[in-house]
């Protein structure tokens, strides 16, 4: 094989930012959103008997869960040594609210990891709500996640 | 040690539903949602240059790994051989619209695959866009992730 | 480079034994175990209330995900389409027992998942009631995690 | 539709416990347990020839990937920067032991990380030794794991 | 806010190729690759004793779990039952071959699946011997991974 | 049961390497490697157009994602907080050349972070390329890759 022609093109594509030059400091965010949901879901909600055990229980591991993953879910954060996860529920009446908040100390913030966080809650929520929301085609006309936002985003430093 | 005195308690909790005894079928969910995005993020995504590389080809695959991260994400769901998943991207003036299809042929439904690619997408095209989005404090007043919603679940036998 | 000298030595090792052959059945297998608690402990498992939430539920979704996550923990296992996981919980005075039950259709048996069920689930109780166990020194004397064993393990043919 | 009416009810869950204020330190913990086993079994492992391969080596890998799975495993464990993991086998008549001891330097312990490394490596065992376990009814009555404790915790400030 | 004018533009993106109308057949797929490395690296792993464990029995675990991991590794990838995994080692005088063998009943080829596992199980070995292969400046001037190929796929009809 | 007989043997297997007494440094490495392509598939690498998608942005994905997932990959790599990843991609008549840089600031080396990188990329891109470069019979006989080499290594302190 005669070695190869070069022919074109050189492209650079950017991968993960670099962060390394940034300081450490103490980071914090929160993120919320809400899905809505039919009385009866909220219902089984708010006495923690839904078909699939205890709603607020289980989304809140989810919501841990899916936290710490956020480097595998989406591919340009960085791993960040997570320190601390606040997750609050909030029930309306056909609304169940999801309000998580994400502490670090590291040299970039966490709101991507609260979304995640809020995302995943959610989205397990309606996992085990789905034999109540269900009409009867299997549909779920009603059913939607909504109001995915970062509430605030602080950094202080850190005290030494 | 003397053998413990039984107290007094027991709970059956369900984990995962049973779902061996229920046919084989040929299923297809859609799902869709959107993300509120600032005139100059959607130019961004539109010309393929966003500071973080191509949204709609690295948030594609994003959407593919999250459907097929479904059941580590959300506890209750099973493993489900995923057969085919098609991702649609879609530009208005200030929104960004994922909609995602998935297909398989087994015993229990792709809803929330189909839900979890669209959320894992809409929050990748957030990821890379934020260096546009973030405004002076470091927050983002505008964006928020709307209208995640089941569009249609199919399922028909397959052909044997 | 001169063509290498062939040196000596040769292994077959085995990997994942192959069980494309064996019949595909419906199986279920039944794992126990448990962990050795204060009464202290026991009393916030019962009543839903540990430093880090309700032991049993977040137990609970700890089992299923163990049970999912079985052949990424251990090499030898194959992945198999788990299609039901049922967890229950019984506490003596000084021991939270975890009974765990797994169900496929597959070729290959499913004990090693319902193990990596009953033994993620008992960490997961240990780990979040560590502060009331931890003495003054941070070591725990008292607590052991005991007879983690298949209970029975069935097989049969699946109605057609 | 109207603005919800706000229903009832806020719960505050605690996700993961907040580190960063506690300091650095340098941490170590060492966990034990073992797997009552034939002597059969025994023998396989001494002399390295299971019907899966060599019982040690594989087994000391699963015990290292559990060691650093540990965050996904345990939903209230915090990630951490694992810097030294030693594993030890000791054999007695029909009982493999496994001696896991975790090091790093950060602001919580890693106890949990030991002892997801012990029962994992057993469990690997297991695995890979039931052709030998497994009886003609496909039980087995004799194999269980047991004594799986923390054996010491340390901490000490690192050298600055 | 005023309905969005909608702008211009739609993408379908593929996602994974649909699979589900293509053939359960009986498939197999065998990828070999090379690493080089000096003569004192090789009888390292000859004898089983290298500064970080037995080479072959490390990296072949390493191997198997990458052949399950693919569909996480590349994305385009399908979730697979992988039935068989069989792992073969051959040493050249400085050069340690790999060759891995992948087997399933799926509607799709597994040659990816064996080259995730050859990959790996290359890197893996290229890790364990790194005290050995590094120069005085951290340098691999002369290691390196080569002829990473598909022997062979095969594929028939199942007996039913 | 009376107590077992201690019989013979003790083995103190390595686990992962400690490196908490190992400054934290400033760390890079580079590494590279290419994917022999027919002339067909090359251009469809060009033009972005592959049959499953655009084979650069698509691979820079999965490089940067294998990055992060070197630890479980490869069991002996400690878990290392990635601070930037630079993917360069370059054309020749017949190879696709990629190049991974990683950074961060830790104890030890990325090298083989940036090895996992080059050839997850790599597999990525022959996968995407699979209906151009399989012949009649599903084989590929012209496809491999080769030269995976670590091109340079640095580590510096870091300015305090």
């Amino acid at each position: 094989m005669p070695p190869p022609v070069f022919v074109c093109w050189r492209v650079d594509l950017m991968g993960i930012v670099d962060v390394g030059s940034k300081p450490i400091l103490e980071r914090e965010a929160t993120a919320t959103g809400f899905i809505r949901l039919s009385k009866e879901a909220i219902s089984s909600v708010l006495n923690g008997e839904s078909p699939k055990g205890d709603v607020r229980e289980a989304s809140t591991i989810c919501v841990i869960q899916a936290v710490k993953e956020t480097p595998r879910t989406l591919p340009h954060c960085h791993p960040i040594p997570i320190e601390g996860c606040n997750v609050e529920w909030e029930v309306l009446e056909e609304e169940l609210h999801c309000k998580v908040t994400v502490r670090t100390h590291w040299t970039t913030g966490v709101e991507m990891e609260a979304l995640c966080g809020v995302s995943a809650g959610l989205l397990c929520a309606w996992d085990m709500l789905k034999p109540i929301e269900k009409d009867e085609n299997g549909q779920y006309p009603t059913v939607s996640i909504e109001g995915i936002r970062v509430l605030r985003k602080k950094k202080s430093h850190p005290q030494v």
